[in-house]
């Protein structure tokens, strides 16, 4: 244990006191790596002298800006310049954009990972595509466990969110107690009865808490978040309205969520078809660990789909968000192996429209419309999907329990962290002395004097190009963002013609950077006619979806070019209406 | 006046026995030109025999797929064929979806065009900067005024909306009444107090409709859409909350809007600053027809901002919806000459942000933010911002007033009109025969017998690629989409480093079907000088916002292009984050 190391003790000290006891050169720093001033891959580290403990390790879904890569994970260098100190990892909870990079982290730090059965559970999923060295060094956590790590004493505190086994972090170090929220809404009736852990949030408030790091996704919102149970009126409405098949599409870790949909189907008299690889995935993996109560004899096989009288079945789909090869939009364009949407289907949406995915998700339902599905979406009241964080009443409560001398707004873009920060201060209540509106690499710094802005570390985005989305991933290749254009960059570029939705000549491929199309070896000319197949192959409602079919087309000639050359430049088709 | 023409009657006889009283082989067919299945463009033909009246020519703007023009209009292919049979040009009001594309429709006919004071100021605003032959034959119409054009009289019924002197019409035709309501809510508090004419509506209803047309661009609200009274506590409670300088961003044509901006104004002893050349100009036109009361003194010129008391002054700026080149776009990069936000500023959205522009109007108050200013938006009850389009029960209202045999569903995407559609066949009251869901180009036809859909006309999109935007447009260009391949696509490619947010490489120029590309006059190398010089000419905050930077690409390399070869390409610039 190095110098400064302590243990927790049964009867603590607060926090104003253990500022006294510390070596005097050891600072503590805050270094967000990823996640704060963007949305998505949610990355800290924690350092105290010779001691590194990181909090999760997710990854984010690239912009428009790049298509050409499949996920975006953060760059890890400012870990692997210090990596004889990375002790451990830490999960909160089992979110993509918490432990969407873990994956990625573990091939560089072979550590000790803590974290709950669920989240647990849903990373050792992750790391089934992977090909690790080591096996992974899984430590599974119980609400109000404490684990020593170096330095840092981590506490679990239960917190409620949108998926079960949620925790936020109480991190004694030498320097005081950091508080971590993770993901958390306060909800008063949670759907598993596992209530949010006021008590121990209050503790450590009386106690004294130097730092509150505190989730600002919906500080946008006024007033409090609905409990997850507040879904279930909604649903029983839309059950019972359903005159022929009812097709229900929500995210597929919101496990409560899906436990909803079988009690209701099976109050219903409905069997229930799974479709969706996540969404078969993690109802396995929590009904498993016994969070998912399933009758007997109410899954019903997809196969089973087309026979099945339509007033006797629901399906559960995953794809809310127009994800182009995900199973609602395939079947959305009369794509999909099991599910042909016709008329006197209901499709509800259970699930938000994350920002920026709009247009994909209209497209989606404007498909549906045609294909004659009464579809349901948008807000209603009750709701058919609630939030799994906080708005701003549980963000002011959160910050009045814990009561921090400092305050760091985490998760989201810069105007909600700064409004976070705001409201932090327009509360002003007694004790806190500032708030930091930090940006990811932006750390800070604490000693006995207090905290301070302190420089900024590497940080940065790394592209992952997986074999394919929808088979099993084969080859994973990681590339940081400086490569890519060394890589090249491949512009397929279609015109489509919009009477007929037909493309009538043959598509332009415009290369850079990239060897192979300077070399007269008729890689031009065979990459067009593999574009001319995808298009030959696409039925007229796909032709009629450009975000279907740039992901066809960027998928087929992706295998093509990385078959030929062994190469993997960024390709961005373009498609022109004519 | 042709066969089958004849005069509105006192004592109207209803639409069943009109079916009666026509040439036996004449037919009525309804035909949408654009706004159908799309967002934007409205217009519409209705043909009796030898005669067409148009009702509305409306543009939209282009989607992020065709940035390389700046707006697009209807494809009047059908009506050019039919030239010697279009008789008027008929608008229900002045936003630009509904006579964005007049100047266009005019170069092509010189006929009538009828409608409000407002509508005719707005479209003459427009035509400033085209070149007619003609002057424009404009027709002011008042509310409850009829027009004779041909076999078909039309009625204007004044109904409630964002703008100003907005009409439904009553068209009677020889085979019944047909009543488009262009875009409406109704709105029992109107801000001008001139309320929505109800017993017009009901008058038609009760003496037989044949067809309704009706708005659905909110068929996916509940319940009833707001008053714009609504607004004002919030108006009030965001003047005095403000303690530096108030910025206001609200649509231009929202003069309602605008009088309580600068009613408030008043109330409080702040001066009024209007940015945006479109706020100025229709705040002008609002005035001089009467429509905006004005106190003296209230305005202040925008080069006084700088040394005015923050205190004592107030912004009212467009740019609602992050357009790059937009007053509040630039402000928020620190690029507009007269506003500088700084902390202490509150910056207040009144406006709704229209789908597909979440990501570019989020970026800009993430610049706000780091400006220092706060930033108010979002929904918010008592709301700052409130609809101009009627809400599910206000459609049903619609409905059970005119009782028309038909329905068509009028303006929105594919999903809003099939639920419109629906809403419509739900009620089933006494009458309704059937409701159709018409796409753009598909043609709706009446005989005694009744409705069908009867075949396509050419319909599509016509890209209008102007100087500049910012600029008094010099000269425009009209292309057809089918010809913007023949002219050629230009694809500047700009890596920019993520961490120094520069481009530290000359940008690359990739040009297909763009002969000039090809003649070795260093027209690539010339290209590329003109591109790194708009990289090193905008500031850091431009650098990060890739929407500014690939408008500003743009719009330089268009201007370079045009005088080097008066040719103009597509442009598309795309940028990587390496």
């Amino acid at each position: 244990m190095p110098p400064g190391g302590r243990q927790m003790q049964e009867s603590r000290v607060p926090a104003r006191v253990l500022l006294c006891n510390l070596m005097p050169d050891q600072k503590l720093r805050v270094i967000p790596l990823g996640g704060l001033g963007e949305f998505g891959m949610n990355i800290m580290a924690l350092q105290y002298g010779n001691d590194i403990i990181v909090i999760d390790a997710g990854m984010m879904f690239p912009e428009d800006e790049l298509l050409g890569v499949d996920i975006v994970t953060p760059d890890l260098t400012f870990l692997t310049e210090n990596r004889d100190k990375v002790r451990a990892l830490v999960l909160t909870h089992g979110h993509e954009d918490h432990i969407g990079a873990v994956p990625y982290f573990l091939a560089e730090f072979d550590v000790p990972i803590y974290g709950t059965a669920l989240t647990l559970a849903l990373v050792d999923r992750r790391l089934e595509e992977h090909d690790l060295e080591n096996e992974p060094q899984f430590h599974p956590v119980e609400p109000r466990q404490q684990v020593e790590i170096g330095p840092f004493t981590v506490e679990f505190i239960r917190v409620t969110h949108s998926i079960p086994h949620a925790m936020a972090l109480a991190i004694t170090t030498p320097l005081g107690v950091i508080i971590h929220t993770g993901d958390f809404k306060i909800d008063p009736t949670p759907f598993d009865n596992e209530p949010f852990d006021l008590h121990t949030f209050a503790e450590y408030g009386k106690r004294g808490v130097l730092l509150l790091l505190s989730d600002s996704t919906n500080v946008d919102r006024a007033g409090y978040t609905e409990s997850e149970r507040a879904v279930r009126p909604r649903m029983q409405e839309v059950f019972s309205r359903a005159e022929g098949r009812l097709v229900i599409t929500g995210f597929s870790s919101s496990v409560h969520r899906i436990q909803l949909v079988i009690d209701t189907a099976h109050e219903s008299g409905r069997k229930l078809v799974l479709l969706g690889r996540s969404m078969m995935s993690t109802t396995e993996i929590a009904h498993n660990l016994g969070l998912l109560n399933l009758p007997d004899g109410l899954l019903m096989r997809p196969q089973d789909l087309l026979t099945a009288p339509p007033k006797k079945v629901a399906v559960l789909i995953s794809g809310t968000q127009g994800e182009p090869m995900s199973a609602l939009a395939r079947a959305a364009v009369n794509n999909h192996k099991h599910l042909s949407v016709r008329p006197g289907d209901l499709v509800a949406f259970s699930a938000r429209i994350i920002p920026g995915n709009e247009k994909a998700i209209f497209r989606m339902i404007d498909h549906l419309s045609r294909r004659g599905a009464d579809v349901l979406y948008g807000n209603m009241s009750p709701p058919l999907h609630v939030s799994g964080h906080a708005s701003v009443e549980e963000l002011a409560l959160m910050l009045n329990l814990v009561r921090p001398r400092y305050f760091v707004p985490l998760h989201g873009d810069y105007r909600q962290l700064a409004k976070h920060a705001r409201l932090a201060e327009h509360m002003r209540y007694s004790g806190l002395d500032s708030s930091f509106v930090l940006e990811t690499g932006e750390v800070l710094e604490f000693d006995e004097r207090g905290a301070r802005k302190s420089g900024k570390v590497t940080v940065g985005r790394v592209c992952i190009d997986s074999g394919t989305v929808a088979e099993v991933v084969e080859d994973v290749v990681i590339r940081d963002r400086r490569l890519l254009s060394e890589d090249g960059i491949i512009l397929p570029i279609i015109a489509i013609n919009k009477h007929t939705g037909r493309s009538e000549k043959l598509p332009e491929i415009v290369a850079r950077g990239f060897a192979p199309a300077d070399d007269g070896s008729g890689f031009v000319q065979n990459a067009r006619q593999v574009v001319a197949l995808t298009l030959e192959n696409s039925s007229p409602e796909e032709m009629m979806d450009w975000g279907v079919m740039k992901e066809k087309i960027r998928m087929d000639l992706k295998r093509h070019i990385a078959k030929q050359t062994q190469r993997r430049p960024l390709i961005m088709p373009v498609i022109l209406e004519v």
